[in-house]
């Protein structure tokens, strides 16, 4: 259950998409590593949450305790620091294991793929994380996917609004995963959980949703730097200065136009510290719609400063900023565009097809099939010893294969090849 | 245990192999698929003989019993018969597990990459086997591993020397998993394992060691063809003609040179009802050595006509046959020798560092780096707002980045760019 198959057109078109990916990573400077699907369930335990739930582990059948990965960013933080690695960029694109309710139809299994590229080191702030923003940009633009918008906000931001609510510190991060619901709820909803469940009082609930449905960019920033209670916040403070910054080098990669500081942001992972971001789809219902509508999240990361000192015996901490790219809902949109579009991808890579007209002729099919694989032609024959000529020329146009090269009775006694174009039927002997 | 992180350096060499493995899988037009790390436990269950034991299993936690892959041939049968496919040529490369006791430096792990190639269909004998042998053959040949032999027997053979012998047919696997350690240890163990654990007769055994010591080529196989009691047995007899139709094949390939019939090849798994082989190197310790010492299996597979329809809820049979590369001895052997030469494989792809040599010029360098991203261009910066020149081009050096970008004030001013030979010291501007 919420697990696929991926049949040859489905896995053709996810390697062209992943391909996309790496490739953008590959250019960022990123190198490839690759960890176990399995990690002890301590190394897991404690990092996702409410989430923790959701981990796959395995059967206790004697030696270590192990479970199957929940992400890519936490084996990362472990990788990091059980090898004392203090500087890396790396790029990871592997499967993930998550026991949540799967909604195929939108692109949510329990067996996915995840994208990350992922910054390790100290530098000085906002380079790393404007690259991020810079990857997203360029993949979301590169799979022209439509018009897309990059919400970006600040852990510590939402910490110093929550302070300056009157929230005790205990409630943050409940109240942080109940505002990160107002992409899919109304303010209200959010509000009667956060009195409601979360316990907060109604006035720091009513006080929290001002600051929250504020989203805007440079203008908005600067507005809240000037905030008479933020502006007294440390952390706000850290976090909107930060944002001024990461703004100034999102305008010098000229991408500020897709990106909005939204307050609503909140990411539901416990790790992160920092900047958190998220890119969504925007589908134009009708021209007469003011706001673009959201189809979902497909990219998202943030800072996390924290989770390699998890891992390091003295506690060090290496400070983390990377993205991930929500490549199964991507591929089912590209999926459905495919089908509408009625294209039919190849799934294979075939350039020639051996064949023969008459009989007794496979002899003659295995040595010149053997010769073109051995220069490095992509070849096939059919698996017959007395194919009929119309079956062979058949299956290059089932299978898209451009070109066949016969071999006949003739074509034998003469030392040579027909070479058959089987779009135009043009024949050449070589 | 038994698993393992790769590092970038063994992340670079290991893509290198795949993708020369997986280019020769697609040189004879297979198609990929990707299936679930999990499968149901009841699929693998009885598929493995002896080794079900290491099948590792997912603890219950609601829902389906799961278990993780043990290889990529079951969850393929079960794919085909799943989705009623009678006729496929794939590819499948991927991780599978098994709780066995892992010997990592020989290359022997929990965790490891299966690199599978299979042809299923119903179709003139021996065509697609001849193809899994040739492909063994380009792949070890391409990789220059050094020298090799594959090694081909067949089921039925080896099930009509147990009938001649006066095994009975109970005891059939058994024998064949006794037979398959005569690659290891010397015919008196094996005999001795015949007759005491195995319970086989001493007269049973010592026929069966005439016969299990035999290899050879196409005049062994004339040979057995004749033999007054081979030829009597029905299995033996067709799995003999098919042996020799093969050699013809592999003749027409040339090929043979590196083929041996060899009759204690026996293979583990159940499932296998025709053909089978295994690529082993060969190590020529000296040359004085007389017989070419064997460093283990790279390759195996083979016929498994009767998995699929274990899977059909009618039984209905699809026949197929396959290979899959034993990538992480290879891998092992290639990274031996890679440390031996002292190569260093360059971890990332990149171009250009973009560096400037004076103060306050990251506004330039991010500009700059955001052109060449956007131009496909793959290019790094140092995350520091005013680097020294000299760490920078430290750094290109250091990881093998072949050029420079330099933006200097001069440099703004004139609206150029130098452009810098990192090994050469030359420079142009541009």
């Amino acid at each position: 259950q919420g697990t696929r198959d991926h049949p040859p057109a489905q896995a053709a078109l996810r390697e062209r998409l992943l391909s996309a990916v790496v490739s953008c990573f590959k250019r960022h400077g990123a190198a490839a590593i690759d960890t176990p699907v399995l990690e002890l369930r301590e190394t897991l335990m404690g990092k996702y949450g409410e989430d923790t739930k959701l981990i796959y582990e395995l059967q206790d059948q004697g030696g270590e305790l192990l479970a199957l990965r929940y992400d890519l960013t936490v084996p990362f933080a472990r990788y990091l620091a059980m090898n004392k690695i203090t500087n890396m960029k790396r790029y990871h694109v592997a499967k993930v294991y998550r026991r949540d309710n799967p909604a195929t139809t939108r692109g949510r299994y329990r067996e996915f793929y995840q994208c990350d590229f992922d910054i390790a080191g100290q530098f000085d702030p906002m380079i790393p994380d404007a690259e991020c923003l810079k990857i997203v940009h360029e993949i979301l633009s590169d799979l022209q996917l439509g018009d897309f918008v990059i919400k970006v906000n600040d852990r510590r931001i939402l910490s110093g609004v929550f302070a300056v609510c009157g929230v005790p510190e205990s409630k943050f991060i409940p109240a942080c995963s109940t505002v990160d619901k107002l992409d899919k709820v109304p303010w209200e909803e959010v509000r009667s959980e956060m009195v409601g469940e979360k316990g907060l009082s109604p006035e720091a609930a009513d006080r929290i949703g001002e600051y929250v449905q504020l989203h805007g960019g440079l203008d908005l920033i600067e507005r809240l730097l000037q905030d008479p209670q933020l502006s007294q916040n440390k952390l706000a403070k850290e976090g909107l200065g930060d944002m001024k910054l990461l703004f100034e080098y999102l305008t010098l990669f000229g991408i500020t136009g897709k990106i909005s500081f939204d307050l609503s942001l909140a990411r539901g992972l416990d790790y992160y510290t920092g900047v958190i971001f998220e890119a969504v789809l925007l589908q134009q219902e009708n021209e007469h719609v003011e706001e673009p509508v959201s189809v979902g999240s497909v990219a998202g990361g943030g800072r996390y400063d924290g989770l390699v000192g998890m891992f390091d015996p003295k506690g060090r901490k290496v400070p983390c900023v990377g993205v991930s790219i929500g490549i199964e809902r991507i591929f089912s949109i590209l999926e459905q565009r495919l089908e509408a579009s009625g294209e039919k991808l190849r799934t294979t890579e075939t350039q020639v097809l051996v064949a023969t007209p008459q009989k007794h002729l496979l002899p003659a099919r295995l040595k010149l099939i053997s010769e073109l694989w051995d220069a490095g032609i992509k070849a096939e024959m059919l698996y017959k010893k007395d194919p009929k000529l119309l079956k062979q020329l058949q299956y290059c146009e089932d299978t898209g294969i451009p070109l066949a090269a016969i071999v006949g009775e003739q074509e034998l006694a003469d030392g040579v090849v027909k070479l058959r174009d089987v779009a135009t039927r043009e024949e050449v002997r070589m």
